[in-house]
């Protein structure tokens, strides 16, 4: 029976026809003109969309692999790392440091916030001297609890500290705003199935020349994830093993896409889809979890209806209304849910799941006028769309028909 | 312009269209029923095929990480084993064991050779008390060289010695005879892009009950590649991190395939078409490099004729005949050509390989009598089909007409 899913999960993210055509392409080989070709073109373009000058290396691996491959390559055994968390993603950072003997004191702030520069001040305070933290482990979109940390000022607090700031951008490169150089981060880490729309398999990390310096002392074991070995084989536009070239092939006509639209415009439609994904939810009174000021472009998670189990909701969207949409992680399984909108995504999409998601609640004996949450979500777009519009510089890039993803299907 | 490559490297190898057309299929949800359901398959299937009822865990990574975890899974710093190399794959597992602060006692048997279980034996004579090796790390089919291991025999050595036996059957499996239980391997790694017909970057990695044992034991830094995670993960049908879904979804299909086929019938396709390609290869007086005893059933490496550079006869191949092949690696660059017959490969991409290779002798100055090598190939390739066909048990699966892939394109 032909039912096709709208996946609204935080990744892998719905993937284009065109890039999934591209994945089906027949095999080359990983050692000739045409893959060596492919991968130069391919980090010139991740060097345009992270917004660097400096390395960019592409994994065999999923986000969490190349986490693990920003703590091994710069850091050593014994070493302190300060690892801000507020959520999954930051506490996996943090355990991953310490599963090779880095010492990860975690610094804590409750679920749905954010990480503030001041916190990080104030750690990095305490942190000062030779027996201080080395590095900073930093997650930008915490996707556990839809939160975006405000890195480009917590870069410069660190920045001052001089210590390293490795972060996790598993989610939140390419579709919110990320200045690699211009902020001062030195290793940066991203996955082809998030904001790149392309099928998962495949993990960027940055690395600048502070976390080279940094690689040349770090005695952490390393191979499959030793990034000396990956820099040297890109001289000769190679990857060190063999690479998910199908899945390196998609990424390629993903970010052709992207490049299309422009990332300026990118990062203005996940910001006005997030914010109507925000007010339609609020229009049918479901409680937002993050708090409003950090609240992320890519996902946003809400509370279910009182007395319903997030589970429970999300079976049916997913069972008798073709809706995917993540539950909460960890301690807070049960108690959320999390729509993604994130990568290729259209207004269309969003309103798709708002019809979906009355009908839910009518299913849970919670109805809803119908259209209401539609309704919402589509007078806050045109607001926000509007509000560019009037503004002379935007108005070109923000016209919907200039939206080459628009009529992708 | 329509070019079609004719992709004869030891891998990635030929993935049918059906594979490549599965790895195409919209997106599904990798914590959901669907994916549950596909990851519980994969894996009984890979059970089938490698012949344990052990553990087989899927990993995002290429071969070289399942070997890498085969080494961080099982043994501590400071641990000894014993490695035995007759090339790169082989040299490539002692090196990571050495990162790892493992120390490696490399065994070099020259290349082309093969690692024989006498050597294995004396050498694991001089590995007895508390301070022996721990482990034997052992390549099954050396990519490098065309050349396949006695892995039975040496097991049954290695288990009278009580040591783990790690084996690194990238290339191996799926291709050759490989009773994981029965002789009592321990850990051995394979990888999607081989034998099994699938686009790159996903291994599977086998653990037995031994190994088990020794990861409890085991203190090496592992956090993306620890497998202990994947088990649990397993158990709810689930991976620790985002899997490579395109790809699982195209082994499953490449599985299907070879299930339909049999293990027993591929084994003695593989069998049949190197030794037709050996055969072929010397009618037009090419130096085969691999000891003829233990030459590989998935590739088949040859010295190119004397004051030839082996790298200018691939570019012709390449370039004037769309046909790609590997040269040597490591120190043996430019001195040998290999050809693979790995993987969904038939009698007629053997054909057409030599067609390819007699216009490029001919290129070369080097002509040869036009299809004197097809015919040594198809000669060889009928007698080893009819000395099948005249034991009766092999004549049902030995029809060409029932073998799947012949008519896959």
């Amino acid at each position: 029976m032909y039912r096709p899913q709208n996946l609204r999960i935080p990744g892998p993210t719905f993937v284009p026809q065109s890039v999934l055509a591209a994945s089906a392409r027949p095999l080359i080989n990983h050692r000739g003109p045409e893959f060596a070709a492919l991968l130069a073109a391919l980090t010139r373009a991740l060097q345009d969309f992270l917004r660097t000058e400096h390395d960019v290396l592409i994994l065999t691996a999923s986000g969490s692999g190349a986490m693990e491959a920003a703590i091994a390559n710069t850091l050593s055994s014994g070493d302190k790392v300060l690892a801000f968390s507020g959520g999954a993603f930051g506490e996996r950072f943090a355990a991953i440091a310490k599963a090779y003997g880095v010492e990860a004191r975690r610094v804590d702030v409750p679920y749905g916030r954010a990480i503030e520069p001041d916190l990080v001040r104030d750690e990095l305070a305490k942190e000062k001297g030779k027996d201080g933290a080395k590095a900073v482990l930093l997650t930008h979109n915490e996707t556990s609890t839809g939160v975006l940390n405000p890195v480009k000022d917590i870069a410069a607090v660190v920045r001052e500290s001089g210590k390293l700031l490795l972060v996790d951008s598993v989610s939140g490169a390419g579709c919110s705003e990320l200045e690699i150089d211009e902020w001062g981060i030195d290793v940066c880490v991203t996955a082809s199935q998030k904001a790149w729309g392309a099928p998962p398999g495949v993990s960027m990390i940055t690395m600048g020349p502070r976390a080279w310096k940094a690689y040349e002392k770090s005695n952490l074991p390393k191979a499959y994830f030793d990034l000396g070995s990956y820099k040297a084989s890109l001289e000769k536009a190679q990857t060190p093993a063999t690479p998910a070239v199908t899945v390196f092939i998609a990424l390629q006509e993903s970010l052709r896409l992207m490049a299309e639209e422009g990332l300026e415009a990118i990062i203005r439609r996940h910001r006005d889809l997030a914010r109507a994904t925000r007010r339609g939810l609020q229009a049918v009174n479901l409680q937002l979890f993050a708090d409003e000021r950090y609240a992320s472009p890519a996902v946003t998670a809400f509370r279910p209806p009182a007395r319903v189990d997030a589970r429970n909701l999300i079976r049916i969207l997913r069972d008798e209304h073709d809706t995917i949409v993540a539950g909460g992680q960890g301690k807070m399984e049960g108690q959320l849910v999390r729509v993604a909108h994130l990568g290729f995504v259209t207004l269309q999409d969003i309103v798709a799941f708002f019809s979906a998601l009355e009908l839910t609640l009518r299913d849970l004996n919670q109805p809803v006028e119908p259209g209401i949450a539609i309704s919402a979500a589509l007078r806050t777009y045109a607001e926000s769309t509007q509000q560019q519009s009037s503004r002379p510089a935007a108005r070109a890039a923000s016209r919907p028909a200039a939206d080459p993803v628009a009529t992708r299907r």
